[in-house]
């Protein structure tokens, strides 16, 4: 490869959207595009798609195909990561989808993905709110609790590649029914659902709220700006219930740093964007109380600062390390 | 350094005895000495009883100090690694000890020290258990719960050097106190303390039990021994307590699985030597019970193999890894 390689491309393929962009090795973005994912219409269709939205990215960017390393993919998992295959995913409905052999062979640069977690945690690793650190455990809640954890510079894999489900440690075996089948997984209590769930109950047991009146319909989904209005507005089951969500997460993460004694911890989704400073403030404070203060000396427990882009960039640091390879191999 | 170094000295600095062993490569014991720790005379008496432990070993075995190559040590911790010094331990009772400093001095070798938890686990990675896996989660259940993690051969020591304390990750918020002054962690549930506070329980609540007969006072605390007799007897009481201290790991377990996904997790410690295979077969059930599929796929879950032998091994270890670090930092 050549060392003069100033540009890749950065792709996050969600459940609903793909988002791509071209990404200067600072981490700036020179051009970005977004189509939506439409994953019924099957794998080849939205190889097509994945396609036309990286050319959208790379036309947008005034830069040439010609001039772009290598490609770095986000993608929901789980996945085989030296095969860059999906082996499943209830989000997209496919199985054995060999995503980076086709988009190699289409795009005919070098493909390398990664589960969106790990991604999204690469991307605060590398251009946010990582500053340096080598040790660092990310936590973005969301609908669900997804996770990831760097050691030493480097994404934990584990042994099937599927290391750093950080939503399913057990919080509390006679806890709340999780989506995944078990009892009192963080994400039973913490989730964007589980938050739901509590003011659903919490209304039943006449706790004032007015939430319900924002929504169009009482039975659709609650929204994250809707719970961050509520929670300004000190609505007494909003709150509740995203002070327990912030709760539970402060004993996920009291638990993680007496594991992982990690310099960073980052957190980030829907519902940590949404509530801010405040949802940081409960989780730090938890978390702290409850772990050694050996584990915690100096660790940072903060927002995330990607937001939308965590995952292109987290892909685009994934693509310059799989240019990084390719040129240690040649010298080999 | 000589590339024909054929021996090293593992230690295991334990609370209330030092055990030395010369060691080959393949980990086999060429001659070993115990003597008692004493801590409360003070760290230099201890440094000289240490230094005297090691040479005991050496005439054990028949081979001269001079073909030593490196002193690898466990000690209970926290530790300041690269230093090689204990900041503080309540087993010992020293603070800011310069363990590697003042044994280098008097031994004239290099000494590289870890913390206990961490030397038992890479004894079964490198010689026992563990049988070229290069993920390993290790939990040892004694009179507290201690632990330690592998992550692609190598010890995970996080950002303060003190990762891996696992008997505190937290399996209920509202739980019974643990030791370390939180609630409802590991440790809490499933260390020999917690096993023995609840067949003290459970006989003031009247559930039949023989296992004070078997004790010259029933104010004695309740060794592994007797519970081992207990469970092999069906005693009510002791058959509740152990279950409830295996399930407990096995939900612990299920955590580290979907945290780590390792490839094998070894159980050791006091209390599950003395009961045996029966207390791993029940943590390996609830653990694949409640973990993901994937992150337990050919997972193994096993007893540690090398019981008292596995932090001279483990140390042993840590001096080949010293040896080798100077080999490499003499050639560049």
């Amino acid at each position: 490869m050549d060392d003069k390689i100033k540009y890749v491309v950065g792709v996050d393929l969600g459940g609903t959207k793909i988002y791509a962009a071209v990404i200067d090795k600072k981490g700036k973005i020179y051009g970005s595009a977004r189509v939506k994912t439409r994953a019924e219409e099957g794998f080849n269709a939205v190889i097509d798609r994945l396609f036309d939205c990286i050319m959208q990215a790379v036309n947008n960017s005034k830069i040439t195909l010609a001039e772009i390393g290598a490609v770095g993919l986000g993608s929901p998992g789980p996945l085989d990561l030296e095969e860059g295959k999906i082996i499943e995913t209830p989000n997209l409905g496919w199985k054995d989808a060999p995503l980076k052999a086709r988009l190699e062979k289409t795009i005919k640069k070098p493909v390398r993905v990664d589960n969106d977690g790990n991604v999204g945690l690469l991307g605060e690793y590398a251009y946010g709110a990582g500053h340096g650190a080598k040790h660092m455990v990310g936590l973005f809640i969301g609908t669900g609790v997804g996770g990831g954890v760097i050691i030493d510079g480097k994404l934990l894999h584990g042994f099937n590649e599927n290391a750093g489900e950080l939503g399913h440690m057990i919080l509390d075996p006679n806890g709340p029914r999780c989506g995944c089948g078990n009892h009192g997984c963080l994400e039973a209590f913490s989730g964007r659902l589980a938050i739901e769930k509590q003011i659903r109950i919490a209304e039943i047991n006449g706790v004032p709220t007015k939430i319900f009146k924002k929504m169009k319909k009482k039975s659709d989904k609650i929204r994250s700006g809707i719970l961050a209005k509520g929670y300004l507005e000190k609505d007494p089951a909003v709150t509740a219930a995203i002070e327990r969500s912030a709760t539970y997460v402060g004993y996920g993460v009291a638990s993680l740093l007496n594991i992982f004694n990690p310099e960073v911890v980052v957190l980030g989704g829907g519902v940590v964007e949404a509530i801010g400073g405040e949802y940081v403030k409960i989780v730090r404070k938890v978390a702290i109380e409850n772990a050694f203060a050996i584990a915690s000396r100096n660790v940072r427990i903060i927002a995330a600062e990607l937001k939308d882009d965590s995952a292109i960039l987290g892909a685009s640091f994934l693509a310059w390390q799989a240019i990084e390879d390719l040129n240690h191999s040649n010298i080999l």
